[in-house]
């Protein structure tokens, strides 16, 4: 049994892949994510069904944005998905007869990454996925870390700044509300605001958006600081630092010999690396009387979720 | 091979015991820490003698309070010590003429408690020993989690408060600034200077240490908190919530299904768990929504890094 | 010339009074605050001209929310009525044809209450509105201390928490995020998510809310608080420590002798006032060694703010 | 009556000096400060005799580094001079014959900077000294800001970053434990500490202490940083922003026209000041939409507090 099915649920798309047993992607598609889990079961075997015989009767994993349980069968919470406690693997068992487990999306592509990208031959590796939030998966030695309740490396949940910004998951002050695309946004138009208040500075910025704070995006920073701006480089940076200023604290736990950087944003390599390898070093406990971290980019793409979620999937079925 | 030697290496005092392949045990003695490694070796190799005929030639583990390398070869940073990169397997192994391998002591004890104490049976075990500092140790599907370099487990330095208290390990905000012994004892001594200043309150404390603050200690607090005082039992209770504060943080790595708490602090039980337990509850990520750590107290006690240090050495060997 | 006219200008209310020389209100009138400034200017002198014979001709006091500059007569920023820089008192002037000066409102109300109310007699009084934010006012000497640019007295924008939550002026961590009514609301509707997902606690607010934590107020909490719930008691207490926290700050600033807290959260009187004076207390540099401000309510209600702006006016018009 | 007495008292040395109505010295003489009340008066009744006939019979002004009563007669607290409740005022004018008054080091160099330096025309100023800790007067409308009971303007006792780095006042996370000359030197020295253990890195300040981090001192940091050195310019700069931060936090309370910046440390000027007035922008409430104080350095010196002092004293005479 050499290929498997991969899915990647998102809470605006949903992926789905057939991979081999070296990671390879042999074909994929893709949906919208519509509202329910009955309609994500059906939109899902629709789409495994337009990948065609070869992948009918194949095992099926599931990444999926949100808490999962240890027995790997339901989603515990996710809250881009609006979800409270769905049987999610055992609905799509039923629907496709063939067998599925479900895992943490960011879990997913940690493995996928350990497997076969930058994290390959890492004893201990952290993915980091810095997307509109932060997701979080821990390899050690070849085995992925699920916790005593299947939620270990909930990474965006850190606790960073005591009483600082609220999160959605009920807290505050969560590494994902200082260290996301989103903050990377929110940063961005709060400068353009202070900008157009004081009628100077951020020029590239509020040109970017045509003066209108509410129509910047990340990509928008994204681009103008590939382009030279420092005032859109610095907001990358400052972005940059509070990612090495949470991996310092995952370090106090978990002493990684490699972290991997994925998601949207660490497409900005080293302007985004950089500064989080130097705050890093900076904030690490004991820095200077120990070896640290590789802080490395991931390789793997937006397809890490659905490869990790089919070779997890292959391997129980084993 | 049923016996090894357990050696737990502290700042003041090192304890040397015999044990069994149960984690029972069968002999122990003590001496003084001296200054330097060469004194160190030959006070350990002295002790060892002095547990006779069944310790000779025995595997030793070596639990020592301070960063270990990844070969469990070499103290590299250990401020109690105040040594820097030492190669005490090597030269313990080359006076004794048996293999040696060295630990973490919080390591170790975590080892000791997932094999024999409060985390038998546990898959996804965290050990805290809350003593002059906080140590670490995790215990995830029968193995000891060392991480990249050997320096996996260092909880006492999770950053908890950006700028905080100034710790030892060049940072600042480290968890063991707000939730050891030592906090116990500096937050008890600044209420007797303003309560003394003030004229009024914290009679018990101010008569424990007979008026001069820098008389009192921490077992003046927790006696006093055990015969009912409110004062002292307030300040062991917010001891307690920064205990659970770095626990939620630990929560969203790691995911633990039993948190084992060790050290001498933790001798207070229900009066310093009931409000850790409190504190995480409250503080974990999507709180009520998942499962939750169960935090237990030690159950082998001060001898958990000798146990653990001579189980690690015995499995070495095997 | 013994009446004045005082105006209370809010984001959703306009207050306007005739206020004798003695700080009576004679009369009374309230408009619904319109978009823009030219409404509101027509709003004002409609309410004046329902005032009657007396009110003509007289000074006019505005007490606005919002920064105002040091002249006393422009608007420089006001998020609740979304102005920028708006020449209010000249456009109020033409209108009417009288005398008009525009003031903080918070600081117009603790003019007010330095005069005639809870803070009368005091050579150093800081007054502390804690409604929807918070806002300051502070009267040294007999005078209202205005600052460089009249900016004085904007204690809602204090700093507590770095890095924490976002606020309205374009920082983080101000202390009205903390300290307020929306604060109090925000933290019980997250309380009652929490208890709804893990089906227990918080009965009285879950009951208050008929189970929509959305439809959760502020005066649920205090009504709840008022009848003996423990739990609202203690999301109030929450509320007064951060106040007392607030204060410690201005007190090294400022150390005011008397303290005088309003708005309508005051209205809890010590369930919110003695939590704030212990952590005050707990909280004051050098606590114990120096005399401590008093802490009381305000007296005269939510009237201050017009009170005070007429007065002032009549003050100006001598 | 022209001329006065000034007296600057400090931990380590007290001088005493001559000063006439237009803040000019006279003539000066210094005294180490001897232990306790008694031996303290009569090195400054020495210290006056020694200034001659002029001196004679003048009202004496003290400048005291600690907590002042409200009737400038008693130091409340002062840790650096190890007192608690001491009656200087009148313990010397007994000695001498002549009126004393006492009033706050900072408090003193405020009114002289806003008399006669760079504070002079300003409405509204504040001074802060950045010298070992950090010092604050307040200077509104030609009056000195005492507070209801003396001890305004203490400034360094503002708290910036909850349970931060602890402070000799008993609580934590005082301004200035964080941009004091001690706290560069703390800096600094963990740098070199870093250095030194990395192997590599800060090779101007490890030169300047000859490899001995305790040996680091202040005074080397501002030499290299002045030589060019930019990791010593980024620690005066690291400095600089925890000024700005704390001065935002000023602005907020008070909204000064104007910021003098005095003390020892800020001999560095734009070095230092730069830094802080960029940080301070960037952090005040409303940025962009209200103008801003003006942060200039002292022009008086060291001499501020003793002019300030006589000056005040010979107001109180007249």
């Amino acid at each position: 049994m050499n290929v498997a099915v991969g899915v990647d649920l998102g809470g605006t798309k949903i992926a789905v892949g057939l991979v081999a047993a070296d990671g390879a992607v042999r074909a994929q598609t893709r949906r919208e994510t519509p509202d329910g889990p009955d309609a994500v079961v059906a939109a899902i075997a629709d789409a495994v069904a337009e990948l065609g015989d070869e992948a009918r009767g194949r095992p099926v994993g599931i990444g999926a944005a949100g808490f999962v349980d240890a027995g790997r069968r339901r989603v515990l919470f996710a809250p881009n998905l609006q979800w409270t406690d769905v049987p999610l693997a055992a609905q799509l068992s039923d629907r496709l007869g063939t067998p599925v487990i479900l895992e943490n999306d960011a879990n997913a592509a940690a493995w996928a990454e350990a497997r076969f990208g930058a994290g390959a031959g890492a004893d201990s590796m952290v993915l980091v996925t810095v997307g509109t939030g932060i997701g979080g998966g821990i390899v050690l030695d070849g085995r992925l870390v699920r916790g005593g309740f299947g939620v270990a490396g909930e990474l965006g949940h850190l606790p960073l700044v005591p009483d600082g910004r609220p999160c959605g998951c009920g807290q505050s002050g969560c590494w994902e509300q200082y260290a996301s695309g989103t903050a990377l946004t929110r940063a961005a138009r709060d400068l353009v605001v202070t900008a157009l208040a004081a009628g100077t500075g951020a020029e590239a910025l509020v040109a970017a958006c045509g003066g209108d704070p509410e129509a910047l995006e990340g990509t928008h920073v994204q681009d103008a600081a590939a382009a030279g701006d420092p005032v859109a480089g610095e907001l990358l940076a400052d972005l940059g630092r509070w990612l090495g200023r949470g991996l310092a604290a995952v370090a106090a736990v978990l002493d990684p010999g490699v972290v991997v950087i994925g998601g949207g944003v660490a497409g900005n390599g080293d302007r985004l690396l950089e500064p989080a390898r130097a705050e890093f070093r900076r904030r690490l406990p004991a820095t200077g009387n120990r070896p640290e971290a590789e802080i490395r980019p991931a390789r793997l793409g937006s397809a890490a979720g659905l490869v990790g979620a089919a070779d997890l999937a292959r391997e129980a079925a084993t």
